[in-house]
């Protein structure tokens, strides 16, 4: 069984769950972290404190999203990958967690889920005017 | 001046708000829109009353963040476009809105800025566990 932990400076990760759970009702194995809320701003310690938590939930494969790529809470989580077993994922956004969620079940490793919900949340990151012209030209023509 | 409108179902919008404020500090001219936070199930209706708002300030050039292609918020904004002047982005995530704030005083249009947000935004979703392999094949190479 797959457990996500959602992880970001700021309550990002609180904000984007709420936002799942309106689209897609609660779901399972969820956990959030957001830094930098209170007067702890030892990053490292609070990932040593995570992970800790999270291998004692020896059954669970975990997959780790944080916010954004060369920040502290994805680079804190990238200096654990040498010793620790789990997937990070840097950029967290709706889409990539939506196919995540939805994919969990199918008979797909985590390095297959993580790399196709990854390719398609690119792809729904659009300049949305753009796609409108060239539904324009397209009409026109 | 440009003036940025994050917009998404539930929190998500206020909550990568105070990431950026963690980040990066306060940020002038960006406003959030949280839909399905209460009663008012009315996208449509929502998305007309911010339009209106957003009509009063004509100083402005108005950037619209939503937080997925195809969902309702978005959809709701798209439909807007034929008859009102904004620029509208789907995909909200962390590293496009500091791309955008960041450089929203450089000297490009608003598409020129939002193109390169978009860009730079995608290749930031990654899957770490690869980079690192990809590291590590290096080193041994």
């Amino acid at each position: 069984v797959r457990k996500f932990l959602l992880a970001s400076h700021g309550y990002l990760a609180k904000g984007i769950l709420n936002s799942i759970n309106i689209i897609m009702g609660d779901v399972e194995h969820v956990d959030t972290l957001c830094a930098y809320v209170d007067e702890n701003n030892d990053i490292d310690q609070l990932v040593d404190q995570t992970i800790k938590k999270m291998k004692e939930d020896t059954n669970f494969e975990w997959i780790v999203i944080t916010d954004i790529f060369g920040g502290s809470v994805n680079n804190s989580f990238m200096n654990k990958l040498d010793e620790h077993d789990f997937h990070l994922i840097s950029g967290l956004n709706l889409t990539l967690l939506i196919d995540l969620f939805s994919n969990q079940n199918a008979n797909k490793s985590a390095k297959e889920l993580i790399e196709q919900s990854v390719e398609i949340s690119k792809s729904t990151i659009k300049y949305c005017n753009e796609l409108r012209n060239s539904k324009i030209a397209e009409d026109d023509f």
